[in-house]
């Protein structure tokens, strides 16, 4: 019997098709990169890019030369950086101008290596890009938001193959990230407790979801994973906030991210993913019912009419299976 | 200057990149239709489907041969129609067994006709068969919704070439519905009116985003257009429920949605699209502030880690570009 499961957080329900247990391999998406002649991201080729707004060396110190990571603004940015938001109406409808920050996080000067064969150190050095930009992108008081996202493979939206990710600064919260702050409000006047805090206990407690795990960091298969080898990296103590992550929080985060992305690689066959860190909006960091987490998208089944329309998901491998074939695939962290 | 745009109804926020303007030659999506040696769905092999729910002739007259739209279980369905709900936890989380009905609406007896290609009689076929279907259905106590939708082209998730919709029914209201239903209340609370028939009356008098229009039914590219060429169909006056819809409403709607898809395949070179009908929950077919719908969104883009994560769209071509472009298109309806 197939299974309608809900998520305790957005209240979406899925469909788990707990008979079916569709395996890695009977997925057969698209594995392609995005090529291309020249690379702008490449070491030697700065001036292709507009200027950095941070460039750091594997110690984090500043430099424009022998960066490990290096942040610009995105050359064709969907939003512009400067102006007023000049909020108005159009008859019912409300809108604003298009203002944001759209920053491009270049992850490292191998143009031939994927998120996943960078070190622990490395992918470190990532996540504190990430922090950094945040907290640089809080000083401007028209932003209420900061959406750090990666796509990769051509098929989840990657347009260079350079491994990078993305800063998007938003003047609102998205509609995705107000849903789950009222989600987790509602569970925490109800309860008292931090939802996603009662999540990680649960999962840890019965473990069959459980892909990885560290002293302080909880990779899981969500009971809802609206899509096949869906996971969600927690930390385990409440935080409400990325930007106030500790050392050992960051070191744990860059390990369980590192072994979760070749685990999925390896069992998958190097899947186009998509990911985005979920964390509070600007000037909202110390809620006791919201808790940071990055949730992982392989992108393997196509989002058809059905899901758009409903935003109801039909999932053909059930989580638990998930966890399995992710535990099972051995990697070198 | 680019905009960001607010939804009336679901209060989703989306990037209209004004500027850039992308027009519909620039979309290079895969066209491709899926491809099958043998079609269950055509004349002669009605055995190789499960039996027929509803069989009509042109005429509107059952019949199980010469049919003109057929109407057959899912060989595969993602849930099952026989048992209970069983409603109960599993700690935190809610589950329920996965009932429901999962029906193909064969739209055609011609194996190469697209949805576009049916006369408009043949089109009023296929909407009087989801009717009789959802009216059937709403028999059964168990369901709460009836979700109709199909994908167009296997890049919107078409597995059989063959021209068909589909029916999900549910014992849930999708999150998508209940959204909007929730929305659409709450103007109405405020402003006493229905934001459908709000919105119906503004983009006629402006016309800037209409695409088709006919006495009783009106064709819009939405102000806050989520993906390019989005377009919605809304009857003019208040109808909260499809099922009710009178012999005009029908006829229009079938030469709205004839017209739409004939300028969609003539202006974009016969995308891939999927479409669902919006219409109300069974048990809540008299609200006042509810207006039924069909959403069609060609499958340009690729909906990436940004939309996912964040439930933020950015649409690189203008509502206002994209109806002028539909409104050019000449089709012979």
């Amino acid at each position: 019997m197939p299974e309608l499961r809900k998520d305790p957080i957005l209240g979406r329900w899925v469909i788990i098709a707990t008979e079916r247990g569709v395996r890695p391999k009977d997925y057969t998406v698209t594995r392609t990169q995005p090529t291309e002649a020249f690379c702008p991201f490449c070491p030697g080729n700065e001036s292709a890019t507009p200027g950095a707004v941070l460039s750091v060396n594997a110690e984090g110190v500043s430099t424009s030369e022998d960066w490990a990571v290096r942040v610009v603004p995105n050359k064709f940015p969907a939003l512009k950086i400067e102006g007023d938001l000049d909020k108005r109406g159009h008859g019912l409808y409300d809108m604003m101008n298009g203002i944001g920050a759209h920053e491009v996080i270049i992850e490292t000067s191998h143009h031939d290596k994927s998120l996943a064969d960078l070190s622990q150190e490395e992918i470190e050095n990532v996540l504190r890009a990430w922090r950094d930009r945040l907290l640089d992108l809080k000083k401007d008081a028209r932003f209420r938001y900061g959406v750090v996202f990666k796509n990769h493979g051509a098929v989840a939206g990657a347009s260079l193959e350079h491994s990078h990710s993305q800063l998007i600064a938003l003047p609102i919260v998205p509609k995705r990230v107000s849903e789950e702050m009222m989600g987790a409000l509602s569970y925490y006047e109800f309860r008292n407790r931090c939802v996603y805090c009662d999540i990680v206990e649960q999962e840890t407690r019965s473990g069959e979801r459980v892909i990885f795990e560290t002293e302080h960091v909880l990779a899981i298969a969500p009971f809802a994973s609206r899509s096949p080898f869906e996971t969600w990296l927690i930390p385990r103590a409440h935080a409400p906030s990325f930007e106030a992550g500790s050392k050992v929080i960051f070191e744990e985060m860059a390990q369980a991210l590192k072994t979760v992305l070749c685990k999925l690689k390896k069992a998958l066959d190097n899947p186009p993913y998509n990911f985005m860190l979920h964390t509070s909006p600007f000037g909202d960091e110390g809620l006791p019912h919201y808790h940071w987490h990055v949730e992982i998208l392989p992108a393997l089944t196509n989002v058809a009419g059905f899901e758009w329309g409903s935003g109801f998901y039909i999932n053909p491998t059930p989580p638990e299976r998930a966890a399995q074939f992710l535990r099972a695939a051995e990697v070198t962290a």
